[in-house]
């Protein structure tokens, strides 16, 4: 290590997690990664877009309210049960979008291709990324391509940004949760991440578990049309329902309650997750929303989503409450009660 | 090969230049990139943005136009005299969003990480990052952080992508260009790529070659202040001021005559070039433009970037004409001619 590198390490009074190198679980959503969000990467770039650490930045420009995002993706295998990297990048890219309220308007595609990569593999990406673009009402208008050499990558990375307009007044974001606010999750957990685990791991299940990976931009529209009282919305991708849950409790200064028996779940997801010795609550879901709305609006918006065919199994699922700020306690089936901590590390890496 | 993948190839009626993989000359900027762009991407994400193939696209938004563009950067060594992959990053969004004449405002960044990488080193990136961000005015006001496993990447990949907003009422395009136009190239060429290939390859020169990455839109700024005869910009990355220029001959469907000995380069640059049988009117630049300009305001043009000091050594280095249109010739100091071709592959892999 050179003199530089220790001047610097020198400079960041506590060590990473006490880690010197990047781990997997860096990139896991838990954790490390909020240590890494907090101790580098806040500090570096102060502006109050960034320190709202939502999964868009909402700008002001000449009046006007657009929300900007990126992600990066890196999942492995490139084609999975119900998709592949380049829906998930387009779908997810307009999620983030959806998830402040934004209309997703325009979308961008950066790709890190490995060489000796397969043309026609990479011809059934684009066209599934075609394909996402169309159903999501969003054009593909600015991209590059980048090749490394053969070890240096793996097959494709693929980095989506995005553009919406927000065309509302309301302020959704993670830091809305109030006191007494009803939480809705649209859909069945973790079929996301197990129908990637699966193909990883070469299980077979009698019903294949297929991604969620769907655009949510016209269940959002469709929210928003008969409600203003949204507080929050996220995507809970990368940790699953447990991270995103414990981000808007600690972001909103909250205490989140949950009943484990009102958590959809597919039997062959459930039976997937207890073979692999997985928490669906910390999996990774590509085409769900929680919500957090006003008490008194929640089942109204629940049966509004239960009319859109991608929130047909919405439910409430937990309330927020005054004490316990920062926490997020889950009531079990027998009457028991449980924390759900969130994660140091990584369960499932490059599962997005 | 399954027969999903031959029904895909056989939908693409001329293969990709005989190539069936992803090859290191798909990157290049030369004539694969090309290929790979108009038979894959365009034909895929048809819309008026993406078709005119310039580095960013010039968005209308409730009357606002709004500049946004990608790329993806993936240099090695990621250190090299006179930068490191994130001062480049930066950089490299913000010369894309300044060459619409943009006044670029938001970036985002996207990491992926490689585990193992040194938390000092991406220390050292993200400061570097902060600096480029606040010398060229823009926040970076969203990111995401991906991890692969040890053997998948390369240390670190940065996806930046970046907002502008252009408030001028001039149209500065690829395809801008009209016969009897200067073209003015800003400074040396080949600094950037001959720097990294000097650290890449461990020359020692007497002179140091240092990267000339920084940011232009402080130079556009001045030019546009200046004059409203600017047709086109481009930055001369990639596939250096050869392959730009070949670009904007073709998208404008004119011809263009260079005069060689009015190329700038430095002694020393030009030396590692020919000990390594490079040609640097191929080498990459991350710190020049070239400005297609009115035959009149030239002169004018010149002396502003002049007064700049990113501009000092701005030169006219020939001119539009309406022979020999999609052609680069280049006028040799001995009275000869040469035709200019455009790159086929990558002679520089992986220097941005």
């Amino acid at each position: 290590m050179d003199q530089d590198y220790a001047t610097l390490l020198g400079s960041c009074p506590v060590p990473f997690q006490g880690a010197t190198e990047v781990l997997l679980g860096h990139g896991s959503g838990g954790k490390l990664t909020a240590d890494l969000i907090e101790r580098l990467f806040l500090p570096a770039f102060q502006n109050p877009y960034l320190a709202k650490l939502d999964d868009q930045a909402v700008l002001e420009l000449q009046g006007m309210r657009l929300a900007f995002t990126t992600d990066a993706f890196v999942v492995t295998p490139i084609f999975f049960p119900g998709g592949d990297i380049g829906r998930l990048a387009v779908n997810g890219t307009v999620n983030d979008l959806a998830m402040s309220g934004a209309r997703p308007l325009y979308v961008s595609a950066a790709f890190i291709l490995e060489e000796g990569l397969w043309l026609a593999d990479l011809e059934r990406i684009v066209r599934s990324m075609q394909e996402a673009c169309a159903t999501a009402g969003v054009m593909l208008v600015t991209g590059d391509t980048k090749v490394v050499n053969r070890g240096s990558g793996d097959k494709v990375f693929i980095t989506t940004s995005g553009i919406g307009i927000i065309e509302h007044a309301l302020t959704i974001a993670v830091d809305g949760a109030q006191v007494g606010d009803r939480i809705i999750l649209s859909g069945t957990i973790a079929d996301h991440g197990m129908a990637v685990m699966s193909k990883r791991e070469g299980l077979e299940f009698e019903t294949e578990i297929v991604s969620d990976t769907v655009a949510l931009n016209s269940l959002v529209a469709s929210m928003l049309e008969g409600s203003a009282a949204i507080h929050c919305l996220r995507d809970p991708t990368r940790g699953g329902v447990a991270t995103t849950l414990h981000e808007i409790a600690r972001r909103s200064q909250v205490g989140i309650v949950l009943e484990e028996q009102c958590i959809p779940i597919r039997e062959e997801v459930k039976g997937a997750c207890e073979l692999l010795g997985i928490d669906p609550l910390y999996v990774a879901n590509e085409g769900k929303l929680v919500a957090i709305v006003g008490r008194e609006a929640a089942e109204q918006i629940v049966e509004r989503m239960r009319g859109h065919r991608d929130g047909q199994a919405a439910r409430i699922i937990g309330e927020i409450v005054a004490d316990h700020p920062g926490m997020v306690v889950m009531r079990t089936g027998i009457g028991g009660s449980r924390i759900i901590e969130l994660p140091m590390g990584e369960q499932l890496p490059r599962i997005c």
